[in-house]
């Protein structure tokens, strides 16, 4: 065996090893009896300290000091080993544990007090966090590097705090203009009726199947928080039923779907590699956010999904296809970043961005974050938070330690608009074929353009190659320009 | 830190990784879509592999050596430990991985012959899986062992095949003259009507409660063939439907149930440790059928289930309780084990032991064990094998590989039966109770003289101490006549 050869199985039992805790983690939030919460956190915490044992293994810095690379395919899983390996080991075992321990009890914490409108009760552990995440970034931030960017680079390789801030910064006017002259309009209605949850469910499944997926590698069931989990031949996706709302089951499966297509399209032969999964968080955003978005809610597939609502349901909640469409794309102003149109939720994003930036930079103290998400929510959405869980409370991320995940949500809408207008460039017909519920072509494109490379390239190197050019924002606000401003005759 | 306390650290942490084998061994059975197969047989081969190698870490045979255990508990604990580091390192890697691939070949072959009711694509395989168990069995044969009670002590420790045989051997003329009694009376009819599969499960939910099983710790899902999986904080029980026979899914359910309580009653105290679970495939399988049989198939019991039974399908299949009661204890010669009433399925068991001995020993080779089961049951059961399904290929067992499990099925009947006789002795209102759906004395009672326990005794020593007397075949025989005898008028 190479040294290659042994790098490779080694991560290939890890994988393995990874993709069964990913399974557990699914069972926990569709399938496990409440009663089993605490058991289960201890297989987990067994589980991973295995996985963290093989992923410190000093064995995994001899191959790679040894290690000849044959070829840009070897050169890419290379890199992906030691990404993971060099950030793993600059971890101290004392502090990776720690924050484990703490951000599971910082969520526990943070829910209640969510529940109970208790900012107070939430802040002295979100410091530890806080201490903690920047102790961690500390660890990354080789000679110079900004606190900020080690975290980012967990998520999104490549990245930089500044880069983003500034592709942010180009973004806010065009956003917050469009958003003016929409609000300026008469609001468009939502659905009225009564949308019965087996059929909500039945219609998922069908549409799920329409965007590709394959029910003989996946399932659908109900979560508190729709997410896929899984890689390779078992990718299982969940969604959530409003009886009054069929668009948060519907949307929430088709964007669940574009993660899972990602996932389930990687070439076989890169499964369980280092290269196997999604490249990043933002590309991964991507997908969902297309299927989701730019297909999903399309005026040309909504003409399709009012009628397959109409045979469904007896009716779909508005009277003809037009007033459909607007109640698919409805824009509003709200608290709820994932409950936000197309274009609100950049701003959500950018909210949480600039304040989570600060957080670890020093700029801002956990006691003043309040107060800080108040007043930029009235600047930047032109009303006052009216209760915590509507503010800075309402997202799991920081008692979690994800500090450094919000931004991939927009940089995922960005490159879904950059691929979007090479899909639209290279399938004339796409109307034609939503407004007749085929969405073969469009899929098809994004798993032979992207899908299917998993992490063989770059994650902007992966977008550029399908787009055409270099990411950038321009073609995502090209296109919520003239979608909105044809839905609001703008 | 103790030796003791070091290693079982260490077996806190392997009971932990197996309890995440076995979750996803029920997600194989329940939830896992198809075509995940593959992947999830990799995921479990690396799982097994972290668990192989933590049962046989050299460190365990010196933490043995050098420990000082305090008391009977820590003895009792170092008693499981030994037992299964011992048999484990007595196995060479090569022939324990050789078993584990040949076995899951075996069973595909195995699915496959049966379905085709081809013998002859079977035997081959079974052929390889027989001598590599012999291999096996010879590791574990320390001076004048014999080969099969090697195989029997990974089941059932303490037992011996010579033991079983004549144990066998008296049970055989009085379950023989009680068949004979019975089916030279008219037969009782089964139930007739349709049993909708909403209601079974419905009706299954509430029964599982009645023994109580408690949701708060586990679910009830569909499987080909039902089975419980888990312990502690999360024992899961599955059972199947037969719109047509609902006893199938309410008698499964109440089984498997008796299999939960065992493993969720088990002290807490010892959770996760080497003395955790319940002591010997016997002992669960007495909790199981008394929970089912002694139980669920009285009929003071019966006479309860007759009414539900009319509440939730507005008919009860049978005419009145009497009839009920004998379509729930009705005998009939048939060809399937699983299927057999309480008296039949000891000679199916016997069958198979003496087969399976045979095998062992070399007394009987794999090309003529179709004969020799298709004499047997001729003999045995008084008609002919019409088919392989019904023959030689009905049961799993020995393409897994599991040589000597059958006899457990009948050891757990014998116990079920004394510990029957000192429960009703010690519940005098026990059929009142039953006749009222109230199981609670009863459950109690096994749960406080046997469940609790967990591995703290040997299987015989914890039916002794609740039966008050050393366990033999007596009271399960006695129990048939005396029920068969009331039914069927003898």
């Amino acid at each position: 065996m190479t040294v290659y050869d042994q790098l490779m199985a080694h991560e290939r039992q890890t994988q393995l090893l990874a993709s069964v805790a990913e399974r557990l983690g699914w069972d926990q939030e569709t399938m496990m009896p409440p009663g089993a919460a605490d058991q289960r956190g201890d297989e987990m915490a067994a589980l991973e300290l295995v996985l963290h044992a093989r992923r410190t293994d000093p064995q995994i810095g001899e191959w790679l000091a040894a290690v000849k690379p044959e070829g840009a395919e070897q050169a890419a899983q290379l890199g992906h080993v030691r990404h993971s390996y060099e950030r793993a080991v600059k971890v101290p075992a004392r502090l990776a544990e720690e924050l484990a321990r703490i951000c599971s009890t910082a969520q526990g914490v943070w829910a209640k007090a969510r529940a109970e409108q208790d900012v107070a009760a939430f802040l002295p552990v979100l410091k530890q966090v806080l201490a903690l995440k920047r102790e961690e970034a500390a660890c990354y931030a080789d000679s110079g590097h900004d606190l900020y960017d080690g975290l980012l680079d967990g998520f999104e390789p490549g990245e930089t705090g500044a880069g983003l801030a500034a592709m942010f910064d180009r973004m806010r006017p065009r956003l917050v203009a469009l958003r003016g002259a929409i609000l300026d309009k008469p609001a468009p209605k939502g659905l009225t009726g009564h949308f019965p949850k087996d059929k909500q469910l039945a219609l998922s499944r069908e549409l799920a199947q329409a965007f590709g997926y394959d029910f003989n590698f996946g399932r659908l069931d109900l979560a508190v928080h729709p997410f896929m989990s899984g890689q390779g031949a078992d990718v299982r996706i969940t969604t959530r039923v409003d009886e009054s709302d069929p668009f948060n089951c519907i949307y929430s499966t088709i964007h669940e779907v574009g993660h899972a297509m990602y996932e389930g399209s990687v070439s076989p032969a890169l499964r369980m590699t280092p290269a196997g999964r999604g490249v990043s968080m933002g590309v991964h955003e991507s997908q969902s956010r297309i299927f989701e978005n730019q297909l999903g809610r399309s005026p040309a597939f909504a003409d399709w999904l009012f009628g397959r609502m109409r045979d469904t349901f007896g009716e779909a909640g508005a009277a003809e296809a037009t007033a459909f469409a607007r109640a698919v794309n409805r824009v509003r102003t709200g608290y709820i970043r994932t409950e936000a149109d197309e274009i609100h939720y950049n701003l959500h994003v950018m909210l949480r961005f600039d304040l989570e930036r600060a957080l670890i930079k020093g700029d801002l103290e956990v006691a003043d974050l309040e107060a800080a998400w108040n007043d930029r929510y009235q600047a930047d959405f032109g009303q006052a938070v009216d209760k915590p869980s509507n503010g800075m409370l309402q997202d799991v991320h920081w008692s979690a330690g994800l500090f450094g995940y919000f931004p991939t949500y927009t940089l995922g809408n960005v490159y879904a608009g950059c691929l979007h207008k090479a899909l639209r460039a290279e399938l004339p017909d796409l109307d034609a074929q939503m407004a007749a519920g085929d969405m073969k072509a469009a899929t098809g494109w994004l798993r032979d353009k992207v899908q299917v490379h998993g992490g063989l390239f770059t994650p902007r190197g992966v977008i550029e190659q399908a787009a055409g050019h270099a990411p950038d924002e321009g073609p995502l606000l090209d296109y919520l320009e003239a979608k909105f401003g044809a839905l609001y005759g703008l």
